[in-house]
């Protein structure tokens, strides 16, 4: 069976578009996480669209499963490979095709790193408005099978928003090519919304019309102390009020990540003076180009919050240099791996009003169960987005990931919150899906994957 | 077969929220355009989301066909009664059920006016973004399942985005329940997308989540003469560049319309000077408040535009009053009826760069078939919808409505428009829907409809 497929992909799809043996490369068994190794069949790389499905076109008649693999930075094994799957990197199907500037929209295939498409954009003097850390690596085609976020959602919405058009291929090779760039368009279903965020599990995405912006030219940050977490809401409402479209970003940490990046990391400072115990930072950034605000009307909101009790502390960047110097407070997350070892993290959203009161119940309840516990709290909470991160000391056979998983994800389901912000469920989140979706929301999942994918060769066993 | 549906209904659904017979009013028959009057069967009116279950429930089970009925101002026959469907309408399950300030989001049922949604919002200094014509009749589940635009998609988008959680019944009686108010979420499926701009084929919604964002509180509008339609893209560049999101709406009338409106319709004058034969009209809108532009930046804005032979004339409003009368010339489009009798009316999007040349290519198209014909284009620019209206002198019984719609939709297929920007596809526009979508779409679209409505109950007929 395996062989028969092997030699159809070979006359179909081309030898010099397959690995397979000893010449699969590492990466094509595993994710960033090497937490697993699994060895493919056999690895196609696309240089077409036509490629693309007539690999699913044979997988489908052959009943073979088929992982779809991008740029491997997705953190729940949504690209991690089965043992025996066909793989498809869309790693050659890259390039932008075109930036239509009267429309400002950008074409490009699946395959681009995430980059590309905004140093593409820039390069016309428009803005791709998702951005996050794996941008080097990472693929828009992945970044839009995941609805990636980021830290500008509260500005210009998830991936989803800024897509307009999409070529797809589904499990059957039938490919769905609409590559609009029309903002309106209300002719029958909204076929893309059922690839964007599925993670692969309905259709392969080829190439995508996204959606630009002008590009933000001058930008102002602020870091501000606040005294709890209720002032983090009274100034959420306030600056967005206030500054309206201009608020680009709004990041809250909580005490413990704070004193973390400050004074445990290297080469990080904290710009406001000494903290009360209890106090939140929020580092917020807004648009100061002709359309934004200018410092002085930034200066002056702030002092107005100030006196409404709301600010204790803040700082504004005064350079390019400085704002850098914020967001390393807040991005330095590569460092957990080095000085929190073993940890784990997570991506939960809950309702805005109940963030504080979720963290002010979670953290008694890991030191509860683990007594040695640090936690770190942080996200993009004018998204109402959280992340988490867990240590426990000790060594990493006996780390107790799958209960401090339990913790968590009980008190999000209890707080009516969700289990994935913007990572997606992938393969490490799917025991906990049935925590924020109910069984006829996933009857339903499952309903459209076997319309979709009837023999469930789409990255089988992820998501649902 | 439906005596023994009216029965159950009766018994689980109660008499009291049933109409049958002499007692069903005109109004369940038709639509507005009061084109075809069919008698259903009964009509429902529940007052809760079980009572739609039980409804679909039974109706599922005799595979009784159903009509869904929102405020009944849809222009594409969506809700029109077929003979003999079980009338849902949805007038009882209304009322704003909850506003969240700190999350800024809307909790309302489906059978709400969008008008009550809107001043619900601005009685908490928030503004719901979606806005049309039809506020005080169409209900906001209406607008969710038609994915309703209006005139300030450029700035907040559709319908679709600003929808956050669903509470929707499938074809089944199954209810799906996810109240969602958090902006990131990526657990499973995003399945409110299938029911958004599906016009009620795919399921009902009961009830929504909607976002809410600042309220502008100030405006600036400004009415610009512009030499030709590359004068139009030159201006929508250079003010989305240095207005940003301050811009709310770019509505853009050609010579025949403009003229028609400030020449025949009584009480409305043209603010700016005679104008070129040649020269469209733009109207923008710009957000005023502490975070929009001020009236001397949009002078400015407007001055260097003139020099750059962008514009020939410029009106900025000096008065909530005038800023009216500018609105008053794009709106006035209930004069149609009154003196371009019969006539017939467009909704179509083209890719932006193309809108001018679709304009001076469809007018002599429609002489050369028509000769007496009038046209007047229109439309949300910025958004890339045209609207046009078309008008053949000649009693009503003779209009060439289809051949119109032939020449039309014809020219919208070769320049890969969309037949709908955003009044849906319903029954009048389905023979016209593979002139924007391909057999593949469309066979995908049957695919999800025959999984969701097995036996094919909801809206029959329509879209697909």
């Amino acid at each position: 069976m395996s062989d028969a497929l092997l030699i159809a992909l070979r006359e179909h799809v081309g030898q010099d578009n397959l690995l397979w043996g000893a010449s699969i490369d590492e990466r094509y068994k595993t994710d960033w996480s090497r937490a697993v190794s699994n060895e493919p069949l056999v690895v196609v790389r696309p240089k077409s669209t036509e490629q693309v499905s007539a690999t699913l076109r044979l997988c489908h008649a052959h009943r073979h499963p088929v992982t779809v693999q991008g740029g491997m930075t997705g953190l729940v094994g949504g690209s991690q490979t089965n043992p025996g799957d066909v793989v498809i990197s869309m790693e050659f199907l890259q390039g932008v095709q075109e930036i239509d500037t009267a429309a400002s929209t950008l074409t490009v295939w699946a395959g681009t790193p995430l980059q590309r498409v905004q140093e593409a954009a820039q390069a016309q003097g428009l803005y791709f408005a998702v951005d996050l850390g794996a941008r080097g690596s990472c693929q828009i085609g992945g970044n839009i099978s995941t609805n990636a976020g980021g830290n500008r959602v509260i500005r210009y919405g998830m991936l989803r928003e800024q897509v307009l058009g999409l070529e797809v291929v589904l499990a059957d090779g039938t490919v769905l090519t609409n590559l609009n760039k029309m903002l309106k368009d209300n002719a029958g279903y909204d076929l893309k919304q059922l690839f964007i965020g599925s993670e692969g599990t309905l259709g392969v995405v080829t190439r995508a019309v996204l959606r630009l912006h002008p590009l933000p030219t001058e930008t102002l940050t602020a870091l501000c102390a606040v005294p709890d977490d209720e002032a983090v809401l009274g100034v959420l409402s306030r600056v967005r009020q206030q500054a309206g479209p201009s608020l680009l970003a709004f990041e809250v940490m909580w005490p413990d990540f704070y004193a973390f990046m400050t004074h445990r990391v290297a080469g990080i400072r904290s710009p406001l003076a000494e903290l009360d115990r209890d106090s939140l930072v929020i580092l917020m950034e807004f648009a100061a180009d002709q359309s934004g605000l200018d410092s002085a009307r930034l200066e002056h909101m702030l002092e107005q919050a100030a006196h409404a009790g709301l600010l204790t502390d803040a700082a504004i960047a005064q350079s390019g240099a400085q704002a850098e110097s914020f967001w390393r407070i807040r991005d330095s997350v590569s460092e957990f791996p080095i000085l929190l070892s073993p940890y784990t993290s997570f991506d939960v959203s809950l309702p805005i009003q109940t963030i504080g009161s979720f963290v002010k119940q979670l953290k008694p309840e890991l030191v509860e169960q683990f007594p040695n516990v640090e936690s770190l709290f942080f996200g993009h909470i004018g998204d109402s987005n959280l992340h988490i991160v867990v240590h426990v000391p000790g060594d990493r056979a006996s780390f107790p990931k799958n209960k401090i998983d339990e913790v968590v994800y009980t008190l999000v389901k209890q707080f009516e919150g969700s289990v994935s912000a913007e990572h997606g469920i992938g393969t490490r989140k799917k025991p906990w899906l049935g925590y924020s979706r109910s069984p006829e929301e996933i009857a339903l999942m499952k309903t459209i994957k076997a319309a979709l994918d009837p023999h469930q060769i789409l990255n089988r066993g992820k998501v649902i």
